[in-house]
């Protein structure tokens, strides 16, 4: 096997026609993963394997607050190229203590890349959340999430648009789609299935590449996969199934394995 | 941030307020883990960030037995100043073989601190676990627990305070409730839900301060959390996860976030 | 405690009566595991107490060709006396794609000891199944799949049979059961519950000491010791969960407790 190409700086076997997958730093095809309290060591030993695979790392809710590990993590990150981001509920529970500064101040400090704001938990109207926002992206790259982590608070599709393309107007560089760890809120129902037309609208509002589709489950993932294609954004990733995740986008898992069919070919 | 406070030995930003939480060694909050068959690399990696937040460590069932790393593993755990605790399972088939005191003697040996003492398997009546109990007494810490594995062998709520109440009496130094790594029998129904009256009938038993809660999973973990306050006793949490049930103690993630303001605060 | 006894090589304590067990190179009672997507340090860390009970690691689906820590993980393996499977997928998709010899001349060349032959997601019928079967013989053992992943699409117990009879004739070292990552297709329902018919046909096909059994999840692991005994093999087993298997085979698990009753004892 002489044959070779690279995927993400890796180099690889090439008797397969593949998808194309984008580098990094990639405008497309993002992977976002969601951090529920790795160690040192588990996180290095994931960066070892899927750094080139890794675009986004999020602290997930407040666990940044208390890992005692963040400050040698943060640093591991940056070594991999790989954007740090605060989870979105500390910012709120900040916001509702009256403390949105000072937690901002403080991830500035500690060295965070990127913030994600919300309103998920808090008592926040969309113009609350707006302002924090504008003030956020004074230091960081802001990942702006819509959608409640309340099953029974469904936004409207008309929402949905309107609030996704309200963040991006405001300063926010992505938008991020609601699905908690548990994929059954937001763009999913509480079985998990997808709310087609709540997708759509978000989409509507932002344009693909700009929309992070938090998508923890195997069937979540292959569906966004299958309906936009191996260059869509996949967030709140488990750290351990990355490589699973790069599989599914290459149409190298039977869940996808009909990708390499539908999308062009390198 | 200049402005930092501890929490368990650990130094942390300080711009929250959030509820107290008390430092090991505990008398109440404590943490109580499930080994379900940790390596030694990934009991060190656990151990490096965690270890102020965790009390007990239990090697689940009879693990223990054919685990080449459980020497190793003890000595990590003292130097960690965690009490290492023998899973129940293997004690109540070495009664069911006549050879219960053959392993208390072992678990003395290797270095257990702690064992448990249940009758979730084997024909044992209440007389029975408590002689047992009184024998392991005399050389470790016990942990003595109420409620069967089988779904279909259900105590009443008056049956539930009586054997937590007798358990203690007899020596035990706390009283673990059943609920298994799947969080379907004892205290909880097949679906997960709580059974609040027999939660309400052992805490009438032993008092909040002596009952250790089987809480695998996150929804669990939470109502007990709102229900008793981020001090209550949780355990059979899976070792990855106690950063994660930490925030969830402090009102840091979505499903406690009011806990800061139901419970008294720093 | 000075008594001690051997299973896998491993010393143990040996106050209980278990059913036997035996060692590497196994006959009988294989453990087959499952690499979603592994790092080379959490194989170290996997290696290092459980190599003596593993016997088979698969790739799973089309990991390998993208698995940057590939050559280094099958080194690890070698080392370990633990045979190295590529995965069926990405051997359907190569055969998909006229590329199924460049598979195995690849899979040759970085070092794979056996390859696992299926059509689960390509339109493969039986007779190209075997063709690309007897190909692979020549250079690897064979573990030959049968059963499909698609749940709407199932065999008759006749076909199960006389599929699994003639991978064996064909020269497949064991014949493997569908059941996924998951357990819902295959030999199981969509809920995970055992197929027995199903079960009973493939063990007419090929006999016991043929069969690994996909079983990800622990009912299924219990039911199949049960029911054929403590050396009944078991496939697609987590990587973390090796020990946790080996104590379902030795009855020292509630699920099994009374496996040491029904099986012979050492």
């Amino acid at each position: 096997m002489n044959d070779t190409y690279s995927i993400g700086n890796v180099r690889r076997p090439a008797f397969l026609s593949l998808p194309e997958r984008s580098s990094k730093p990639r405008d497309l095809g993002l992977t976002h993963v969601l951090d529920k309290g790795q160690t040192v060591q588990s996180t290095q030993s994931v960066l070892a394997t899927s750094a080139p695979l890794i675009d986004v790392w999020k602290f997930g809710w407040g666990t940044a607050y208390i890992d005692t590990a963040l400050t040698e993590k943060l640093a591991l990150l940056r070594s991999a190229e790989i954007r740090s981001c605060l989870g979105g509920t500390l910012l709120e529970i900040s916001w509702a203590q009256n403390k949105a500064p000072e937690c901002l101040n403080w991830a500035a400090e500690v060295g965070f890349d990127a913030v994600e704001i919300s309103r998920g938990v808090a008592a926040m109207t969309v113009s609350d959340k707006r302002e924090l926002l504008c003030r956020a992206a004074e230091s960081f790259e802001v990942v702006s999430e819509v959608g409640s982590k309340d099953p029974n608070e469904v936004l409207t599709p008309e929402e949905w648009t309107s609030e996704v393309a309200g963040d991006l107007a405001a300063g926010a560089r992505w938008v991020i789609t609601e699905g908690r760890e548990s994929g059954t809120v937001g763009i999913y129902r509480e079985d998990g299935s997808i709310r087609e037309d709540i997708v759509a609208a978000a989409v509507r509002g932002g344009g693909i590449e700009r929309i992070l589709f938090e998508a923890p489950r195997k069937d979540q993932q292959a569906w966004l996969i299958r309906t936009f294609g191996p260059e869509v954004n996949l967030a709140n990733i488990a750290c351990d199934e990355v490589l699973a995740v790069e599989t599914l986008r290459l149409g190298l898992r039977a869940d996808t394995c009909d990708v390499a069919r539908s999308w062009q070919l390198t």
